[in-house]
C-alpha cells in the first residue's frame, strides 16, 4: 500500500474510505438534496467545522466545487473595483490573475519564490476592497503566520481580508473576528478525494455582494454569495452538490475534533521539525525557505543536490512512498513533502530514514 | 434495500459502487491531476462518452462541478448580448434567469407547465446568439424531441444551439452536427452520486469565447471555455477536479456502450410505455402531459387523484420503493417517476403492481 506524501491530492485520512462505505450504505448517492436527510448532513458538517475552526456565527459555511472556484467567487462578490494580492508563488499568483480576468483593478505586492510576507512590510493600497493572503503557498512551501494576517486586518479594518488556507487548514489558528473569509479544498489536509471546496464568508461580505448586485454589479448566479447564503439558511445548496463529500467532510471534521485541533497542530509542528531537522543535517538536501518564520509546517520543500526525479523514483521503488516534485520550474531540483494529518509520526520517520539512506 | 425512482439524485447504476471501490483500490483519491494516470482516466472517459453520444471531433468533453454550473458558463462564454430560451418548467426558467443575472438581454418563449415545444412554432429573435433548449424538463416531465431541436438549428444556422439533457442523456439521439453544445450531470441517468457536470461544446463556441475575451468581455476564469479547452488538449482540467467521479463516469459510459445506446433507448421506451399504459387504465392516476409527442420517456409525471404524499408513503412502507413528489407547487398532487437505465423492467413492473394495488 502506497504512502502518499504528495501535497495534494494527498494521502487519504485513515477513516475516509470507511466513511465513504457508510455513505453508500446510507444511499447518500440517491437521496434528494432538498430532503431532511441532506439538511442534517449539511448541518452536521457545519457544526463540526465551526468547532474545528472556532468559527463565529457571523460566518457561513458554504460549499463550492473547488477552492479554485472560491478565488473566482470571492472576487466577483466582494470586489467592485480593486483587490490587493500578496503574491509569492504560483497559487497566490493565480488568485491575482483571476482578479485581472474579471476586469478588476488588481494591486499586488510580489516576493520571490521561497520568500514570505510579514505584516509590517505590507502597504495596502487605499482603494483596495479585498486583501488576499495565502496562509500556505503550496508551490513554494512558504507560510504566512496567522498572527501576521491578523495584524493586516487590524491596520485595515475597513477592508476585507481573505485567507487561502488550501494546503494548511485546519493548521493556521485564525481568529475569525479578524478574518472575513477563508477557504480550502478537501483533498489536502482533510485527506479526502477531490471535488469539494469549503468557503467561510461573513455577513459583511454578504452585504457587500447584495449591494453590488443591487447596483447592477454582476456577482454570478447560483454560486453568488446571496444565492449560497439564502440556501445555507436551510442547510441547502443552490445546485445538487457533492452530497457524499459533504457527508464525509463532516465525519472527518468530527474525527479531527475528537483528536483535538490543538493536538493536530502540535503533531504537525513535531513532524515538520523532524523533517526540517533532518534536512539541516543532510548532505543531499537543503531547506528551500531560508526564513524560519516563513517556513511551512504543512508543505516541506527541500532542494535536492542531485536532482529530484532520482530521489522520488528511488523512494517509490524501495518503500512505495510517494513524494511530490518541486512546482513548475523547480520540478527537477526540489521535492515537496506534505505534512498533513493523514500521515503520522511513524510514517514521517520512515520517510526520513529512507531519505537519509540515499 | 431501497429502490429509487426519484428523478435525481436517482438510483445508482448497479455497477457504480464497485467502480468506486476500484477507484479507492487504485488510490485515485491521492493521485495528482497532473499525472499520466489522471490523463489516462480523462482520456478513457472522453473516448467512452464520444462513442456513447456519437460525438464528433469538433466537440470537446469538459468537466464542471454540476450542470447548473454549465448554465452559467455557457452564457458567460457564448452570449455577448442576447440569448433565447424555450421555457416550460422550473429548470428551463432557471437557465433563463441565469442569463438575466449575467446582464444579458434574455429573450424567451414560454409555455405552461406540462406543455412542450415543436420547432414550427418557435420564432427565434433576430439578434439571439444562443438558443437554449431543454431535452427533458425534469420538473414537468416534458421532453423536446431531438428531431425538433435539429430543425431549430437548421433554421438558425448562424446561432448556437445548446441542449440541457440533464435528466435524459444518453436517451436523446442528438446529431452533434446540429447541436453546438449539450450538457448533463451524473446523478440522473448515469446513476452516479452527484458532484460532476459534463459539458460538450464545439470549436465554434470556443472561437466565440476567445473573441469575446479579446474584446474585453468577461468570460470567467478557470472554467472559461478557453481555459477548459486548453487543459482538455492534454486531458487535464484547470483545477483539481472530482477525479474519482471522472473515473467512474468513464466506467459507467463503458458499461452503457457494452449494453449499446440503442438498447438503452429501446428499453427506456419500453419501460416508459409500461408506466404510461398503466396510468391510462388507472382510476387513481392520470398522465400529466397531454400531448404524446411531448411526454418524457425518462421522467414520468402523473397526477394523483388523492394526493401524492399518501401514494409516496404507502409505496415506501410496503415495498421500500422511493418515488419523487411533484415539483414546486405540484408537490402535493403529482408524483414523478424516474425511468433511468439504473432501474430495469422488472423493477418498473414491480412498481406498477404496487401502484395498481393502492
Amino acid at each position: 500500500m502506497s504512502t502518499f506524501f504528495t501535497p495534494g491530492p494527498a494521502a487519504l485520512f485513515p477513516t475516509v474510505q470507511s466513511h465513504y462505505m457508510e455513505a453508500f450504505r446510507l444511499n447518500l448517492g440517491s437521496i434528494s438534496h432538498r430532503s431532511a436527510a441532506f439538511r442534517k448532513i449539511y448541518q452536521h458538517a457545519d457544526e463540526q467545522l465551526r468547532e474545528l475552526f472556532a468559527l463565529p456565527k457571523s460566518h457561513a459555511v458554504l460549499f463550492t466545487g473547488s477552492a479554485t472556484e472560491v478565488w473566482e467567487r470571492i472576487i466577483m462578490n466582494t470586489v467592485e473595483h480593486e483587490s490587493f494580492h500578496l503574491v509569492n508563488g504560483s497559487f497566490s499568483k493565480k488568485f491575482f490573475d483571476f482578479a485581472k480576468d474579471l476586469h478588476k483593478y488588481a494591486n499586488s505586492m510580489h516576493k520571490p519564490f521561497g520568500e514570505g510576507f510579514d505584516a509590517s512590510e505590507v502597504e495596502v493600497p487605499e482603494y483596495a476592497e479585498l486583501i488576499c493572503c495565502t496562509a500556505n503557498e503550496t508551490s513554494s512551501g512558504v507560510q504566512m503566520k496567522a498572527s501576521e494576517i491578523h495584524k493586516i486586518k487590524k491596520a485595515n479594518k475597513n477592508k476585507f481580508v481573505a485567507v487561502d488556507m488550501v494546503s494548511s487548514a485546519p493548521y493556521p489558528n485564525l481568529d475569525f473576528s479578524l478574518v472575513d473569509s477563508a477557504f480550502f479544498s478537501v483533498q489536502k489536509s482533510f485527506g479526502m478525494p477531490a471535488g469539494l471546496g469549503v468557503w467561510f464568508a461573513n455577513e459583511a461580505m454578504l452585504e457587500k455582494s447584495e449591494r453590488m448586485k443591487k447596483h447592477e454589479g454582476i456577482v454570478g448566479t447560483y454560486h453568488s454569495l446571496p444565492s449560497l447564503w439564502e440556501n445555507y439558511k436551510n442547510f441547502e445548496t443552490p445546485e445538487t452538490p457533492n452530497v457524499m463529500a459533504i457527508y464525509v467532510l463532516g465525519k472527518v471534521a468530527e474525527d479531527f475534533n475528537r483528536i483535538g485541533v490543538e493536538n493536530i497542530r502540535k503533531e504537525t509542528d513535531k513532524k515538520a521539525k523532524a523533517l526540517y531537522d533532518f534536512a539541516k543535517k543532510s548532505d543531499n538536501f537543503e531547506i528551500f525557505v531560508e526564513n524560519e518564520n516563513h517556513r511551512s509546517a504543512t508543505v516541506v520543500v527541500l532542494n535536492c543536490k542531485e536532482g529530484s526525479s532520482k530521489v522520488i523514483n528511488t523512494i517509490k521503488e524501495r518503500s512505495d512512498m510517494i513524494i511530490g516534485a518541486g512546482y513548475g520550474k523547480l520540478k527537477e531540483t526540489q521535492i515537496r513533502i506534505a505534512n498533513f494529518p493523514a500521515v503520522n509520526m511513524d510514517q514521517v520517520q520512515a520517510l526520513i530514514t529512507e531519505l537519509g539512506s540515499l
